[in-house]
């Protein structure tokens, strides 16, 4: 695949792991590359590959129209670019920040990009390392719609699927703390599971089949329960909220009784009994997710 | 589907959702099927279907050889089973209790069933209601192998799959908490994660399919975990616990901005900032199950 723009192609600042993998992407693209990194040395195979390696921030910035920033977080962001150096190279340039962090840090961001006339794009990587540039990447983006236009092709050659959310800059951002939230929590939840289950003599091999067969069963009950949620209907006709808090509560016991904290199902289910104390019993467990909305 | 067996027809004690489902699948089955319920009146649909509606446990259990348990836990269990009129009855006998609760409870039913010369099988159903009599169930069974496999024919008649853990009597039930830990922790994750996306103006339903894609990352991710654990390897390469903490703390802050209570991931990022505490920062989130489990 081969992109090609009027403007003259891209800088990468930060190359951890998924910043290099950005930094290859663009590269397969054909896409005239420069990438910086704090800590020197990471960029060695980038530049065999034909990327310019930048002896600064602002030398890299300088070096293309779009500036794509991957690095731990907004205070390492921050760091990099709220320098004069580098605010008057961005100025009538663009930023590309697919660092993670909070949806209010991404408005800080937004603000300072237009106090300083620097066009700004806020996006988030849903998917791990491996799949960028091939057609498993999921990215979100969002910020103003002609500027999201007009880096589109750029931003396209990392491969997979690339959303625009809407204007709001804290949009993606929001939209990867809650696609998070899914995935550490039932990270935490297998994690549990697979000490329970050594502790009852049955080793992770053995449960995960049974285990996968479960998160078969997930992405159809996430997507049915949406409705209920939006709609304020929470049946728990086949599943009501005391079997639900039952069953943690039997889970909670069984892990306790072999000493293994139970903390992550104990407050899962202190908000299933709250709903049911609250009168909430026979409604489904969805009626958590409008408790916990409540302001 | 037609199953005869030289023994004449099964009796379901318990007729909740689960319990009138089971019943159905036998009757559809062909078998001749004895009722009971402790409040009455559950039993008219399955009797209009042919079922044989009891008035006692006792009657209940004298129409079969086979008596399947199908009620809300244990305690409930024992309050319908552990009075002689019952135990003489089912002496020579066989029970099925298909009730969720702990290892424990399994092993303490198997226990009474030994003293009172009743053949014991304890199982679990892993897949809900409207699963039942269909190729979607799944079913988990552990006790004495020569009566699992006495039993087959009629318990198939309840669909979808069967598999036999092993003679240990707690193993469906340590199988069905293992897994229920999985589901119920990842249920929490969601209905947090709707509650936090809701507050940031996206709703349940435009989540949803992403949501969805989260899910579908989860199963296979399941599966190549659990070498990792079993192994006592666990390789961070791509995702670190430091990156997952640092996510949590994003996901801990958004909600709390927003009044939602975060206690499920306060706990679960507490586990992963114990074990990056003792050094174990450049693992993967998969060291989280060793350190549970140490004891």
């Amino acid at each position: 695949m081969s992109v090609r723009t009027e403007q003259s192609g891209v800088t990468v600042l930060g190359l951890g792991p998924m910043g290099r993998a950005l930094a290859g992407a663009f590269l397969d693209a054909g896409l005239h590359t420069t990438v910086w990194n704090r800590t020197p040395g990471r960029d060695q195979e980038l530049v065999a590959r034909g990327a310019v390696s930048a002896r600064s921030v602002e030398e890299a910035a300088a070096a293309s129209s779009l500036t794509v920033v991957c690095v731990v977080n907004y205070d390492a962001v921050d760091t990099l670019l709220r320098r004069e150096a580098v605010t008057d190279t961005l100025k009538g340039r663009t930023v590309v920040n697919l660092t993670a962090d909070t949806p209010d840090r991404a408005r800080d961001a937004a603000v300072w990009a237009a106090e300083h006339g620097i066009h700004y794009l806020d996006g988030a990587i849903m998917t791990p390392t491996p799949t960028i540039g091939t057609p498993a990447a999921v990215f979100l983006h969002s910020g103003p719609k002609d500027l999201y236009h007009e880096h589109q092709a750029v931003l396209e050659a990392l491969g997979g699927t690339h959303t625009h959310l809407g204007e709001e800059i804290g949009r993606a951002a929001a939209y990867d703390i809650a696609l998070l939230d899914i995935f550490w929590t039932a990270m935490a939840g297998y994690a549990h599971a697979m000490a329970v289950a050594r502790a009852e003599g049955i080793t992770a091999r053995e449960l995960a089949p049974f285990a996968r067969r479960i998160g078969d069963l997930l992405p159809p009950i996430f997507e049915g329960l949406a409705e209920d949620v939006d709609n304020g209907s929470f049946s728990g006709e086949n599943n009501p909220l005391t079997s639900a808090a039952s069953s943690m509560a039997h889970i909670v016991h069984t892990s306790e009784a072999h000493g293994i904290d139970a903390g992550v199902m104990r407050a899962a289910e202190g908000l299933a009994r709250r709903a049911i104390g609250q009168g909430h019993g026979t409604d489904g467990f969805t009626r958590v997710a409008e408790l916990l909305g409540r302001r």
